[in-house]
């Protein structure tokens, strides 16, 4: 049986104001929850009956056992799997050393919830452990952006920074990597194992004053190459072809 | 003012079945609209009185100027933009002679209507014609579907077709690749510059009967390469890294 407190709680999740103040975030589905429930403790797990043993060695501090209909009051998807979780949100450090011997992304006003969604899997898939978010992005922990992670929130660092000031103060130690129109085939350019890749606002691009701060301007290029587009890519994809093509000199 | 039986088509065209029956679509946005009204009869073109201007040189067959609230009431969009279009659908003819010197697309069972216009986006980026999709994918004329192509489908083809039955029509003339977990590093295999690259449903990836008809079976690798994951990337995403690859080969 679910309280109309736990209710209330978990609808409020739904808002950056109360994930931040609780502490707190929402996680859905067998696969999410089994893989979220390795890094993050899980302080409410709610299943259906039907499901229940297969969540059993999850260490949750309370279990609700709730009905189809209960689920479906508080789940925000369309067909509920019969698992709800709610886990503490964890306190990541940024240690400015480890950054040295890495590649790590930078979103610069990335709003789409299912777009930082695809970029934390995606990261997670290249073996990306920090993603530093500029202030204006997305919430890591929004209900959109956690599902669409499918489970990659697990393994991958997502650090809310002042951006710009955080690319001053690496300023002249580690590479700036950006892509924009007028940057040099990244196919053609000379790229380093680590580094900062900056990625841009959906429909701005990467904004003036953080592209100031980089120091290599990449062009993703369409094909065939030169050909004038008023098209752009996807920054979810951009992402990806910029990670792979790194990683792709390294292996 | 917009008739009643103008607001039961267009809201009819959220349906399959009424678009194939009418061979109509719809399509909102300044830019979606412009784009499409290059490629595709506009039979029908709502405007607000506020944007009419912008819209003086489309070709409409048929211009009704609407109120905010009247294209609210028939818009798919949260925010609609002043804009709404029903176009008439392309009917295109699959050429095999032309397929020949080509890289093209085929999707077996690629459901979601966002990912679908996702992958039309990339084949426009990357110079792709044409895209087969077979007989159970998504719809490329759902409303879903052609926003999420910014436009790209002003210029790519799809061709709904018997996937199997078309591969085994092409077999021992283009070669056919697909991406699968035991396949062989895409950066180290030969890639030719025409031929089939198929991609599979999201959940189950390529079926065994289309995988029987694949002739080079391709691995996106992740990194570290060959770390163990259970992981994989989404269709999209992993569409734009295999035809990335195969035109950095041609440029």
């Amino acid at each position: 049986m679910l309280s109309k407190n736990k209710i209330k709680l978990i609808s409020s999740l739904s808002q950056k104001k109360f994930r931040d103040e609780t502490g707190l975030f929402v996680a859905e589905g067998t696969k999410l929850v089994s893989d979220l429930s390795v890094a993050f403790p899980c302080e409410l797990l709610l299943v259906t009956e039907a499901r229940k043993n297969e969540f059993s060695s999850i260490q949750a501090i309370e279990m609700v056992e709730v009905t189809e209909q209960e689920l479906a009051k508080v789940s925000a998807q369309k067909s509920p799997q019969g698992v709800l979780a709610l886990f503490r949100k964890p306190i990541h450090v940024l240690n400015y050393a480890d950054l040295a011997n890495r590649l790590t992304l930078a979103l610069d006003d990335v709003q789409d919830p299912g777009n930082l969604g695809t970029i934390i899997r995606i990261a997670d898939w290249f073996g990306i452990q920090d993603i530093l978010c500029s202030l204006h992005c997305a919430d890591a922990f929004s209900t959109k952006t956690v599902q669409a992670t499918m489970g990659a929130l697990a393994r991958v660092k997502v650090h809310p920074v002042d951006l710009p000031e955080f690319l001053h103060q690496v300023a002249g130690q580690l590479p700036v990597y950006g892509t924009f129109m007028d940057g040099e085939d990244i196919y053609e350019s000379r790229l380093s194992p680590s580094g900062i890749i900056v990625m841009g606002n959906e429909g701005n691009g990467i904004s003036v004053e953080i592209e100031e701060l980089v120091t290599q301007k990449l062009l993703i290029p369409n094909f065939p190459k030169g050909q004038p587009t008023s098209e752009s890519l996807n920054v979810g994809v951009a992402t990806a072809l910029v990670c792979a093509e790194f990683r792709r000199r390294q292996q």
